[in-house]
């Protein structure tokens, strides 16, 4: 089956938008973008729509490809320390001269809606979700990690015991989401350029997450009958894979919208803690 | 080969005790044990021992077992909190009824030898070591990471494209070794107590790091023959494994005397931090 998920991203959505009502402000999300780069307005503006649609208020922040790191840093932190702002962005990947996770760590974890900064890592990768709550606090999970786990739970998939095999170990997707499976009781791998064959890892496995962005990387031949296909990246070459898979989301509407929306969640929850 | 631990700890610790000697302060370490479990005891005996003999003052804090989480994250914090203690540690296991995290967050980045708080384990996660340098901050790594990674630069081990398999995912071993692993280029697999047939994996592997405490969960069938393997619970049937392995850590004398080395090269370089 291929996942909808404009669908899902609709009905989470939907949920957000219902709590938002009830907030006592105008929840505001607050978004950077350094350069102009076509992809990363794109994604901006699939954002901005998303937001406006829930009576979430967009702010664009944008700063020239050629802004020193610690113009930025600056520039975050005033933004960050706004009021108004009650989540902030940025929107990766920033130009090849600045220090990323620096710039990322200027976003205080209050308001880091992408679970990006040092800080907000920290507390993922040290938590998992059931001892959180003795803690009082609440988690927020990486949005591409929410995303998976709405999509495991909608059709109902327990992972435990599931062999996974995770394309790429990046940032936003292949790291959080490794972390998160191994803590949930899955088998994982982890595959990257350097894997000698990673078809022998990746045909025994139950569920496939790619994340790497190389097209067409993952062809038919390297995944199983019935397998579950997560795809961040275009990586999967879809039209043969999809007849295979017993669930695959699709190139175009698939994880993209969801993670949208994991971000707006997270803006909800981030608002919430906030208004305390 | 079997790996001799004490010879390479004891490398390491002549060399940290040359730069201790360079200190404007006498370092002190500052332990804490809660209960009074045998096994811990006999640990803390063993940091003791090597502390004081390369000029490092160890002082051990008890509380009883029955202490409460509230009672002994102030205690910790007001240890913390003194000049004179450079690094503190945490004996774990804490007793059921204490949030270990909670009380791991009690210990300040600078003096987290064991790189567990959240803050800590937040700058593993987030950076790798070449990317650190440009923030001007040192890295220090999970003491168990620094031990695998003392072995493989001794042996000449280049991870890139190494096929490596995980034996349990826990908050000392599992977890800090498998994102370190993969973010070196490693290929790694984490295995857990739900993975259908560990074997299938193992048996492939170029390195194996078993860290579960589990007494003869790796058979002779599920190691290949040249691997090299860690072993930091005694999870593997030693005699036999040991005639396949290239390299192999023995149950004793194997990898503990490296992860205590490497906690006082950690305590080593954030005093230096706190120096300046």
């Amino acid at each position: 089956m291929v996942i909808d998920g404009k669908k899902i991203a609709e009905e989470m959505l939907a949920e957000v938008a219902e709590e938002v009502k009830k907030l006592s402000k105008l929840p505001r999300l607050a978004a950077i973008l350094v350069g102009d780069d076509g992809g990363s307005l794109k994604f901006l503006e699939l954002k901005k729509k998303a937001a406006e649609k829930i009576g979430i208020d967009f702010r664009l922040y944008e700063f020239p490809a050629d802004i020193t790191t610690q113009k930025l840093r600056k520039e975050i932190v005033s933004i960050a320390k706004a009021g108004v702002n009650h989540g902030v962005l940025i929107e990766l990947p920033l130009p090849a001269h600045i220090n990323t996770q620096y710039i990322l760590n200027a976003i205080p974890q209050e308001k880091d809606v992408d679970v990006l900064s040092e800080r907000a890592q920290g507390t993922f990768f040290a938590r998992l979700e059931a001892k959180l709550l003795g803690v009082g606090r609440s988690l927020i999970l990486p949005p591409a990690v929410e995303a998976v786990k709405t999509i495991f739970k909608k059709y109902d998939i327990n992972l435990k015991g599931k062999k996974c095999a995770i394309f790429g170990y990046g940032l936003l997707v292949g790291k959080p989401i490794s972390h998160w499976l191994a803590s949930q009781g899955a088998t994982v791998s982890i595959i990257n350029e350097f894997t000698p064959n990673p078809a022998e890892l990746s045909r025994h496995a139950d569920i496939i997450v790619a994340g790497t962005g190389q097209e067409g990387l993952i062809a038919e031949e390297m995944v199983k009958e019935e397998a579950v296909v997560i795809d961040f990246g275009k990586d999967v070459d879809f039209e043969p894979i999809a007849k295979k898979a017993s669930l695959i989301t699709p190139p175009i509407g698939g994880v993209g919208p969801i993670v949208i929306a994991a971000v707006l969640k997270n803006l909800l929850a981030l608002c919430k803690i906030q208004e305390k």
